[in-house]
């Protein structure tokens, strides 16, 4: 069973465990030498290029991602030449073009914010006039990590994006700024054949716009984590999305779930899941997109937090902290992707797992407090 | 952190999963190309070679091993270079030769069955005559898997082996066939800065002389847990181990516990810590031979059960056996060593964890037996 993964990044890397365990030959098409993959990286290429990710593809059982940025026509190139892409292009373009996103969430009866497609300053002021005066333009493609999107109050607020746009850039979309309590995200795996499996609804809070911390299974959710599972299944479904999928959601303030984003791959909140579940996102996700059975999700206990380490130590390196992370938190478990420190880059992560929140939240914190 | 491994087998393999999370970098000294951890295999050659030792050792904070057999020369070249070896020779010898490990033991006031060094056929004929009419004879240097020991009634029973003896092959011991009731396995992982962490004791089922389940915690153990644990410190620090030690142990039919071998590396009595400990030992060995902070042993469930892949499938790979398996038990860890199938060969092994004994047994013996 070999498993060839596009894109180099630590996603990349978090499947190399399972791999390992389970015997899945893991080959890597990584950006460049180097990266947080490194170690199962057969390759170094570009991904843009039909001709590097078709000779990559050579002999693998199945072609699937660490990031959503791998281009139709390439995607498309693999499929005519016969080999199995997990999520397929179909799938994967409602994670690459939010508009498309949109318009087929509203196709399949998903809550959603308002939105529009926006082509000019009028499309856009008229959507901001009808919304109380503010919304979040968004580029339908490219953007991640609070990048490519902003909070407007006017059209001139997007001007730049807007004349972009209009020259070949990013194309655009504007939707409602949505009072929410909170965001949450609800994780799944579906297989070729079917199978679904999702894990506990997780709440996920974000600062700067970069995910910090995830909690699961998100407390207080009540009813809505049913919901937010109905809707995730509807949207794999629908989509035919195979593989992991993330949708994240908004909690309104009057309590209901709109979508807010999908990831067709292992994401940031279920990090948590290689620690806290029978079964993490990066061995379902490699179980799924060779159509194996999937495992259980169940949580390995009553609560799970993991904390990104955003930026990283002065020294340079996580590593140079480990003699006082781990000698003050016996219970954290520490997740280094081989980065060099720099400010707002995700280098590592710290889940603790255990039986009462706030102790777990305790004491995840303060060994992630020590890589700051 | 660069972490060395002489040795590719799958202890060295079971080391990448913790090796990526943490962000050491592993380089395995394999014994040929497409051994069990060949993914971190950065050289192949002899372990038995000092300059291809010290070749291999250059550049990295430690050297550690997937096993028992480097020749005390070869380490102590090491050492005098200035390698930093864990265990280090002057504690390996003890794994090395049992002759001199239960000499050591008696030293330490550790119970232990009777014994005595056979270096002729009247010797051993004299220990027989003295213990029933029976007793264990083994080879001080080179057992493992149930090879190198023999239950002999007279001192022909061994005449072959005393003739090696004789001949330069491996020295001869001799030790009492003690009636037990089952056998037990105290693992622990040791610091050379002294910090001691063990887990929960194991029970180990043999079959034809190889481990074939292990259950944790050891079922009705009662106050041997503390004992086994009081041994196990006393001959980690008796012996200056640094790394894992697992110290095999009889429960006598009268309730007595006795030493009956010493492994300083990960074991196979501790691969329930993968999936079942908040660390697992492969975790807390790269910890240990680093002199980092040791992580809490504390099980993820009230019960865990391993159980190996003896043999493997007629399809020759794991790997074809894995639908049934995985659809069949979707809480099951499955782990492939990548090797083979081959009578007697352990090719991988599978843990359950849970809250009912019963339960995870019945589910580990399910899953492993669509491997057979």
């Amino acid at each position: 069973m070999i498993v060839g993964v596009v894109g180099g990044g630590q996603l990349a890397r978090m499947m190399i465990p399972p791999a390992v365990a389970l015997g899945v030959e893991l080959r890597v098409l990584a950006e460049s030498e180097g990266m947080s993959a490194a170690l199962a990286a057969t390759a170094v290429g570009d991904y843009r290029d039909a001709e590097t990710v078709l000779a990559f593809a050579e002999g693998v059982d199945v072609v699937t991602f660490d990031h959503e940025h791998v281009p139709q026509e390439v995607l498309q190139r693999l499929v005519d030449a016969g080999v199995a892409v997990h999520p397929g292009p179909h799938a994967l373009r409602f994670a690459q073009d939010k508009r498309a996103m949109r318009r087929r969430m509203a196709e399949l009866g998903v809550a959603q914010p308002d939105w529009a497609p926006i082509d000019d300053a009028a499309a856009l002021q008229a959507f901001l006039d009808a919304h109380g005066g503010a919304g979040v333009v968004k580029t339908a493609t490219g953007g991640y990590d609070g990048r490519g999107v902003r909070v407007v109050r006017s059209a001139d607020d997007a001007a730049d994006w807007l004349a972009g746009a209009a020259d070949g850039g990013p194309r655009l979309l504007v939707e409602e700024l949505v009072p929410f309590r909170r965001e949450l995200a609800q994780q799944l795996a579906r297989r070729p054949s079917g199978e679904v499996v999702a894990w506990p609804l997780a709440q996920t809070v974000q600062r700067d716009g970069i995910c910090a911390e995830v909690l699961v299974p998100a407390p207080r959710a009540g009813a809505l984590a049913a919901t937010a599972q109905e809707m995730a299944v509807r949207i794999a479904e629908g989509l035919d999305v195979t593989g992991a999928l993330a949708v994240e959601l908004f909690e309104t303030d009057d309590g209901r779930l709109l979508v807010n984003e999908l990831a067709m791959r292992p994401h940031n909140s279920g990090h948590w899941s290689i620690d806290g579940a029978v079964t993490s996102q990066f061995e379902q996700h490699l179980r799924a997109v060779l159509d194996l059975p999937l495992g259980s999700s169940a949580m390995l206990a009553p609560a799970a937090i993991m904390v990104n380490v955003i930026g990283g130590p002065a020294e340079g390196r996580m590593e140079a902290r480990y003699a006082a992370a781990l000698a003050s938190q016996p219970t954290a478990k520490i997740h280094s992707y081989g980065k060099t420190a720099r400010p707002g880059r995700k280098v590592g992560h710290v889940t603790v797992v255990g039986d009462d929140l706030d102790d777990v939240a305790y004491r995840v914190r303060a060994a992630a407090a020590t890589f700051a």
